[in-house]
């Protein structure tokens, strides 16, 4: 099936935003065997949009657009494909429940205007959207078909997740499965280096490595005819880049770090408190963002001042004189003080400098201290990341703070 | 001037590579006042590009290319440009003698398939890349312009600025200008309405709301003969724009409300600490975010635990026994625990449930009470967002207490 990927927006014109959905949705329609052979973009202009949909379904079967379902007028998605597929818009009755629900439920007045996202063509089969309140829908007519989906990315990859999909891989007549297995560690070029042996001889499985954030992915993906065989196939892989690159794994399953590390605390109810300098909170943040984290996650403190290190953390003053804040000894004495002040099993700790400036020849912007107290001992992780960026740079001590939590727990 | 940016490359058809070329250049060709009507994006394909280039041309005069100007045999974006518009590669002989220097400084013997990029259509105006070694070329026939751009952004933005902004500067007669206005405690459709008046008579400036994550923009932009009509068309507008929602814009030149509030802080010397629960350190982390933030921001405390609440904060157990770590009472301890622990100007605080699990009816997910101590008093402000997710109830909360200590400030 030949598909195109239309993205409706003035502002994705403009460039005010950049257009992400276009390359999430690439991904997700490829996973179900759609080969996706454009990407367009249009303004919220009626007859254009018009135009452009007919010109795409001179040569695809399948338009999937994003943006223009809200509630104000320059919202002309699904108004304009119902035009041009030749149906009607009447009123769904379920979607406007939804509405009149989530207008109780804020306790709110819903405006007037709210009311046209309840519309929708006559035969459309409508998605209701749980992350927002525009709902999504698709139109098949006379071998095309149309899927409507919100802008806003969380709100469109809810609906794709939870409705689309399974109604996309309903059209397709070969199976997709797919493991991604996900590293840290390991920079993409030496991971390549290292899967090469498997990379060049591959025809299904497919193998792909992807750099993320400071990790990297391998995605392992078999187009077969039954689901058992692409399984089979995609696992037998998996193995092999087990045998490859095993030890900087910490995901088969596109799990997130915080969350491999965040379930293996909560499952052996092991306590953990975090003492930032550098990273501001977003290690706490981070680990927070996992459900359930609250039974073990006893607190964070964020010490951004020498007076909130020794007040809160105990460290020495000697040893902010002699060493510095940024050193192997503050980062030990943070995480043994959080250890000596909460009683958790596991206290980690980071220091270091995110930049853009505080940087000297001796401590370069980049230089990060991470340290880790547990079962008695303390040990301190360096790192110096001099050409990465201030959020580069926190993110990937956060990273390293997961790292030294997930091999001292594992 | 009607332009379209027509992005060449499979990578970008599989979401391997996020199209943020088309949007860059959005924002440049705007600046430049050329419109940009269409994004498009074809992969590595003679054929479909061929195809693509004609029924862009059937309605715009622009088109710039990115991608495919590479020396290998799946880059063909030149040659196809060449061939549609009817003109004929020759052996451009500068663009010889710098991939003939470029190999002399590089010690490294460059194969065959280089030489192809020296090859230019006959009436082409080339522009050396000194980001790369794929020089960049603009043809101009009939009225009729393609300009072709390297892929790598940091090629393509070097080409662009360096040559190709004058060449296109002397196509257009038009100037653009716009600014962005960001709001916060409004949503899209009640900004909307509050702005019919003015959307509905809307010419020239334009205006045009945007939903951010928990936030709203309003976009004005216009177009006219000289710079300082725009301005002055584009900056009475904004004049109106304040007048019927200034109690809610931070900014009205686009920038981050975290940014905003932390540059009054440093700018003031206002001293800040923050007590977090459900925000886990998202507030912390997003504050300082804010290059230069250490000079205010002592310290943060997530206490996720009752425990840690009392020992940190200094929250009675009276208090959480009686009404609940999730309170009115709860926040305003934890903000006024703050500032006795910390003397700090300002203390924040927030407390509440994220979810998905742990409501109640009398406290369902996504209620969150902040708190702030400032001046000797105490305010507490209680939202609830009943539908949303665990990741928008935190970052609607953070925005809260940005807004908190921005209405404290101002």
């Amino acid at each position: 099936m030949k598909a195109a990927i239309l993205t409706v927006g003035t502002e994705i014109l403009f460039g005010q935003v950049v257009n992400t959905n276009a390359a999430w949705l690439s991904r997700k329609l490829n996973d179900l065997g759609i080969d996706v052979m454009y990407h367009y973009t249009v303004g919220d202009n009626s007859d254009r949009l018009s135009i452009m949909i007919k010109d795409i379904f001179e040569t695809c079967d399948l338009i999937i657009t994003t943006g223009g379902l809200g509630p104000t007028e320059d919202d002309l998605t699904k108004e304009t494909v119902c035009e041009v597929m030749g149906d009607e818009l009447v009123l769904h009755q379920p979607s406007l429940e939804s509405l009149k629900e989530y207008e109780r439920k804020q306790g709110t007045k819903i405006t007037e205007n709210n009311y046209k996202q309840a519309m929708m063509p006559s035969r459309a089969t409508v998605f209701d959207n749980q992350a927002g309140t525009a709902p999504a829908m698709a139109l098949s007519i006379d071998g095309k078909t149309a899927v409507c989906l919100p802008g806003p990315p969380r709100e469109m990859k809810w609906v794709f997740e939870n409705r689309v999909r399974d109604y996309l891989a309903n059209m397709s007549d070969k199976v997709i499965h797919y493991r991604q297995i996900r590293l840290f560690g390991l920079g993409e070029s030496t991971l390549e280096t290292k899967l090469l042996p498997l990379i060049d001889v591959q025809t299904d499985p497919t193998i792909a490595t992807y750099a993320k954030e400071g990790e990297c992915a391998v995605r392992i993906a078999s187009k077969r005819d039954t689901l058992d065989e692409a399984v089979r196939a995609v696992d037998e892989m998996c193995a092999k880049v087990n045998e490859l690159v095993g030890d900087y794994i910490y995901s088969f399953d596109d799990e997130e770090f915080k969350d491999v590390v965040g379930n293996i605390l909560i499952e052996k109810n092991i306590s953990l408190a975090s003492a930032e300098s550098l990273t501001g909170g977003l290690f706490a943040k981070t680990i927070t963002d996992v459900p359930g984290i609250s039974a073990v996650f006893d607190r964070g403190i964020v010490t951004y001042t020498n007076r909130a290190k020794m007040d809160e953390l105990g460290v020495k003053e000697e040893t902010l004189e002699r060493f510095g804040a940024v050193s192997e000894q503050t980062a030990a004495e943070m995480a043994a003080g959080l250890h000596e002040k909460t009683g958790c099993d596991i206290c980690v700790s980071a220091t270091g400098i995110a930049g853009p400036s505080g940087g000297t020849p001796e401590k370069p912007v980049g230089l990060v201290y991470m340290g880790i107290w547990h079962d008695g001992i303390c040990e301190v992780r360096k790192i110096i990341e001099p050409q990465a960026s201030r959020n580069v740079i926190r993110n990937y001590a956060m990273l390293n703070m997961l790292d030294m939590i997930y091999k001292a727990v594992r």
